[in-house]
């Protein structure tokens, strides 16, 4: 990859500030668990996998900034820690998964020196950062079997590089099949309001050299409709035990589409963004964000200031539109609450 | 109407600037018939029933500027006004229905002086300005007959006053339903990548009094899902004698989902909007547009320098998706190939 999304250095995070590209290309230090919550808030790093990674960083941080003289005290802070962090956003399941797996690794520590705690605690960060780029690669390997050679898939907002630890989930069965030379070309949704298809998804694949062409969400159908897409492949930040899948508001617009002109659509995801305890996706939150994503362009009024604005950030797709769910463990389709619960070792 | 799309006015076209809103209103002057054809082409007017005005109006400016010794040399020289005006976009047949109104106009008073036909063009484009705005009220009449009580109606694109000589064809069904006390709400498509619902639409509906709430284009779709939307009523570029329809780009997705999850899915239009030479909307030429308008917003980069870009302005919703098509003859539904053209008198 030629750039990195998320990483632990010296004791602090750094992350690529995905809210300046494809303008900028700036890498922010984080030194506090409270500055890595408000960069997950206002979306510097975003996407399901990685914000699970940037959970975990930063109770990593945050035991390191906790000052107590008890493992009693040192504990009820790190309560206070998670909980802070998984108030930042409420639809992908990855950021709950990565704050429980820590509070494991401390729980199993509890008889060590809080040194040690916290040191096992930033292991653990850093072991959750290179696992989800191996689970990635793993996606993709799976995902590229999925894909004819010359086809042409559609991706809505950035299940990329920047939506994980590196390679991606959609974006990393994409890379996997242009790596295993199938002449492939992507079209990539914008993904209003944030824009991250044309910002962050366009960003890499022409960094990457892989054929990429923009458009905007409404067009998506035009181009099915017309016999130009061979497939689509999403991303996902929560899955329920029966299929049913959150993601970036759109991705059921694009599935029912996809249906109706019988094309193929995939779900690509680590088995971390399972949640096994929600038996369909209507029990799914999904997270309404502020009006001015909607009336503002970077900082430009496109719409009068009277109108009111709805902003839901993700949507529930529900299993019967999805061809297909990418796991690392691999492909899952037909009876999801079977397939799911057997990739994910239950 | 607080505003005026366009009018004649001391031998001159004006215009409200719809580049320009909603943060200004501003009025621009045209006296010449080429700087009437730049305005349309530049989408300082759009929408299907108002080009057909400013395309009649362009015809009568040119007529004013012929030099012409003869008969012979005055109907070569608009025979070329003609062309240009019809050069300025593809897609709605307005545009040459007006020119050829204004045609027939010209021909029939080949016997008179050449300053009597002159004023007969001028008379003829008003009266298309005028008929439109009744057309329109006789529009939404009708349509408003569809709208139960308390409905909230999604509207994709602007088919407002804006888009005719004032009223609406969509939001002429709006604005009738809204007159008659429905109480209705109205959910209106940002419609990227021009904004016309953002800039135009949410701006008409402030100014009626009309609460508006402002979605980005891939949210219909959720909205539709979760049961908030009655019904749908869009505008229309085209419409061919089997009820195919084109209008703006992303039409045709509202229509699927509409119909995925049984929602009316209405088309206003005036007869003039019908084109019966065609039998399906497979035939109905679609513009493309230039890369700049995905790629910027008010001049403002919002995607990486090395993308490629599509950006078909329009697309063809097929007949079996559309409810019912709201004309100011009345409503037809069910075998648009008899009711179209039993509508349009023929």
């Amino acid at each position: 990859m030629s750039f990195r999304t998320i990483e632990w250095r010296d004791n602090a995070v750094i992350m690529i500030d995905q809210t300046r590209l494809p303008g900028e290309e700036v890498y922010n230090t984080y030194e506090d668990f409270k500055s890595v919550a408000e960069a997950i808030k206002g979306m510097i790093i975003r996407g399901a996998p990685a914000i699970g990674v940037a959970a975990a960083m930063g109770v990593a941080l945050g035991a390191r900034e906790i000052i107590a003289d008890t493992h009693e005290s040192f504990f009820r802070q790190l309560e206070n820690v998670c909980e802070i962090m998984a108030r930042t956003r409420p639809t992908a399941v990855n950021l709950f998964w990565g704050i429980e797996r820590m509070k494991r690794v401390a729980e199993a520590h509890r008889g060590k020196s809080l040194d040690q705690i916290r040191e096992a605690l930033k292991k653990e960060a850093i072991r959750i950062e290179e696992e989800d780029l191996t689970i990635c690669r793993n996606i993709g390997k799976w995902g590229a079997t999925l894909i004819p050679q010359g086809a042409t898939i559609l991706t809505h907002c950035n299940a990329g590089g920047l939506a994980t630890a590196g390679y991606g989930t959609a974006l990393g069965v994409i890379r996997a099949a242009h790596e295993a030379g199938k002449n492939i070309k992507v079209f990539a949704d914008e993904t209003r309001p944030w824009l991250q298809g044309a910002r962050l998804t366009a960003w890499e694949l022409v960094k990457e050299g892989i054929p990429a062409t923009l458009i905007s969400d409404n067009m998506a159908g035009f181009f099915m409709n017309r016999g130009e897409i061979t497939c689509c492949v999403v991303g996902a930040d929560r899955i329920a035990a029966n299929g049913d899948t959150a993601n970036k508001i759109g991705t059921y617009s694009v599935a029912v589409l996809a249906k109706e002109n019988n094309i193929p659509f995939y779900v690509a995801a680590p088995i971390s963004t399972l949640d096994l305890s929600l038996s369909d996706g209507s029990q799914i939150p999904i997270e309404e964000r502020h009006r001015d994503e909607v009336t503002h362009i970077k900082g430009i009024a496109i719409a009068p200031a009277g109108v009111s604005v709805r902003n839901p950030a993700f949507d529930v797709t529900p299993a019967r539109y999805i061809t297909a769910i990418i796991t690392e463990k691999g492909i899952v389709s037909g009876d999801y609450l079977f397939g799911l619960r057997k990739a994910a070792g239950i």
